[in-house]
């Protein structure tokens, strides 16, 4: 083993340890420690008990030199993270007139007295820096010892991650910062793991330079590519001879690179030709509705959406023929391109997208199993339609998956024109 | 702490450190451990590193009764779990002629011949059981040390897995039976854990007998109780002196107990009086139409949801006074009590519900900083409005928050009548 800086994830919670959550914390500081230069060497996640907390921090901070604790500073009796480090190096709480005034604006903004239990929310272990969680309650503890790092970060994802991406993670590149990390994520979608590694085939000329990360998400897939060369130039060299090698062999399947998703993607080509969307989902059930507005602004490309789960709805509604839904059924190539039509007429939109699928756990036949799905699009020149079959294991990852394939197809028809 | 039998997972694997994958098999063994009886008091993840895979089993089989490691019986040389734990309690290899027949058909049914890099894998530790592997050749280990079980199982889950439900859990019961562990969920919404907290007060007539967990989920709030009793009655008793403790202290804010969602709640009040639903969503923009459709059966009280984003929508479609959306804004009580009432006619169902908000980054104001939310309840009877003041983190959350609450508001008016 090298005298490479090593680091060390401690999660805590019993809701970890019993299942109930899938460890996403521990997976998001593995990534980014490895990226900051300092790979995690020892992960392990403990219960809400101080003695088990104190007894995993001796001796992570005997063997780590970055200590990285997530969960466990909440206000409640079983938030003993703070307490911990507290008995350990022995010291006090005290109170920090910042923290104080944060927490009591939180409060004030969801018009509330600050409760005698959130009380100590507004204390700071003497002794140690305080990270500032501009989304919640608990603040951030930074203890140095021994040349070594001790965090302790909120569970709460959105608060660990940002607290880690604007406090922690500068401050471990100023220290361990002769080793440039260099990453690029391509997106794509359309194209299963499998495929793109038999269309990559021989990676050795990549392998030795850059590592590749495959990150599949129910239809859509993000190929990491990092590079750990000496400077930063020729990082940009390996990614970019990374990035052109994939593209020539997936093309297509790239939506976008970075941190873009589907609908901003979709989003921003709608806006720049000022042009409006609307959706007329079956079996998706409004999720296609919910992820484009999930993105900023979608206002000013989408103004409507319908969710017509019932055939009289498709017929009434949407115009759908009675005759295609008797001789085609509701999920038939007929019944998507008539749904998109009627749905782009009504809405008075440029593109229309519908889907009509078996989401399970009936309604499947043998001609028709859970998880197929029909796609629809409609613009002013055409209207196309896809059939695509996706597993079948629950209702959600077949929605999921056909909402991402639908807008896939989306994404690719605006491409055309 | 009790003398309850109690677990240890070691999970084997950079992949896993570098956070190139997220540890569901951890997840699945403390869900599974926990039913079984054992549950997980420690979690750890170790590189593929001998010595590290030997400090974390010794440290384990000194405080658990049962141990389950994952990963690293496959045939290549970063494989090391079986090396491990043959040097730690002197084990030799042995030929297995189950094993090896195991091997070598496996390999037949590819078409394949049996590869030199394979043979490691048809041999067995001396001294242990060897768990069968259907879907692959990594054979698992049991060893029985000092009245405690260490078990050796494969990284990939569908493997794992089965050898689990097959081999493990069967033992399990028969050597952990007694033990009898009982808990129960009661499901909130509308309160926060701190709120919570302070209306359960002195904890102590529960503390000794009961332990609570609180899982909350953006405006929902799990509150899980668990007895490690001696014997079923005891456990039974206890749980249900708990669940009346909680329930007199926050009566309306319980929607279900166990893992029924706040959907199929409604779903089932809805089905059992054949009246059916609908949605006008702005702000929520489809999020409420989806979760109400990953409910299996939705199509027997959903028919139709409409996705008002624009303000035009609201005045075309769902009838919306201009003078309401100039004198009161698009969020407000009025304007939610109309579309609530629009949606109703529109698609003649009994009930609807509308939300209309403020999901930002942009769009606040002071009067209407972001994550003001309107809620609208509509059915035969009467008509009614809540606001809402939602934390201001993210479009995600704002919008996940506003569609619980909405839940909740329908769902308390539903049991009203």
């Amino acid at each position: 083993m090298s005298d490479a800086p090593r680091s060390e994830v401690i999660t805590i919670g019993d809701e970890l340890l019993l299942g109930r959550t899938v460890n996403g914390n521990a997976a998001f500081l593995g990534q980014r420690l490895a990226e900051c230069g300092v790979p995690v060497r020892w992960s392990s996640c403990v219960t809400d008990d101080i003695e088990e907390i104190q007894a995993a921090i001796s001796l992570a901070m005997n063997r780590a030199d970055v200590v990285i604790l997530s969960g466990g500073l909440g206000p409640t009796p079983d938030d003993l993270t703070r307490d911990a480090i507290a008995k350990l190096y022995d010291l006090p709480l005290i109170e920090s007139p910042e923290q104080r005034e944060h927490v009591a604006r939180l409060f004030q903004n969801l018009g509330r007295e600050l409760p005698v239990q959130s009380l100590n929310q507004t204390l700071v272990l003497d002794g140690t820096d305080r990270l500032h969680n501009p989304l919640g309650t608990a603040a951030g503890i930074h203890l140095k010892w021994k040349r070594r790092h001790l965090f302790a970060v909120p569970g709460v994802p959105p608060e660990m991650q940002r607290m880690f991406e604007e406090q922690i993670a500068p401050l471990l590149a100023r220290e361990f910062g002769e080793a440039i990390y260099f990453a690029k994520t391509l997106r794509m979608a359309g194209i299963g793991e499998s495929t793109l590694l038999q269309r990559l085939g021989d990676l050795d000329p990549l392998s030795r330079r850059v590592s590749l990360a495959y990150l599949p998400n129910q239809g859509l897939l993000d190929v990491r590519m990092t590079s750990a060369a000496k400077d930063a130039q020729e990082a940009e060299a390996d990614i970019a001879f990374a990035e052109h090698y994939i593209r020539e062999r997936t093309g297509e399947s790239v939506y976008a690179t970075g941190r873009d998703t589907l609908p901003q993607v979709i989003g921003d080509i709608l806006v720049n030709r000022a042009q409006w969307l609307t959706t007329a989902e079956s079996c998706t059930g409004g999720l296609i509705a919910s992820l484009l507005t999930d993105t900023p602004g979608a206002s000013r490309w989408f103004a409507q959406g319908l969710v017509a789960y019932a055939n009289e709805v498709k017929q009434e509604v949407l115009g759908v023929s009675a005759n295609t839904l008797e001789t085609f059924g509701a999920v038939s190539e007929e019944t998507v391109r008539q749904m998109a039509e009627g749905a782009r007429t009504n809405a008075g939109a440029d593109w229309a997208v519908s889907v009509s699928g078996i989401a399970g756990p009936d309604g499947g036949t043998d001609e028709k199993p859970i998880g197929t799905v029909w796609i629809g699009i409609a613009c002013e020149l055409r209207t196309v339609a896809q059939k695509i079959q996706v597993g079948s294991r629950s209702r959600e990852l077949v929605k999921l998956r056909a909402a991402h394939n639908a807008l896939f197809l989306l994404y690719r028809e605006l491409v055309r024109g």
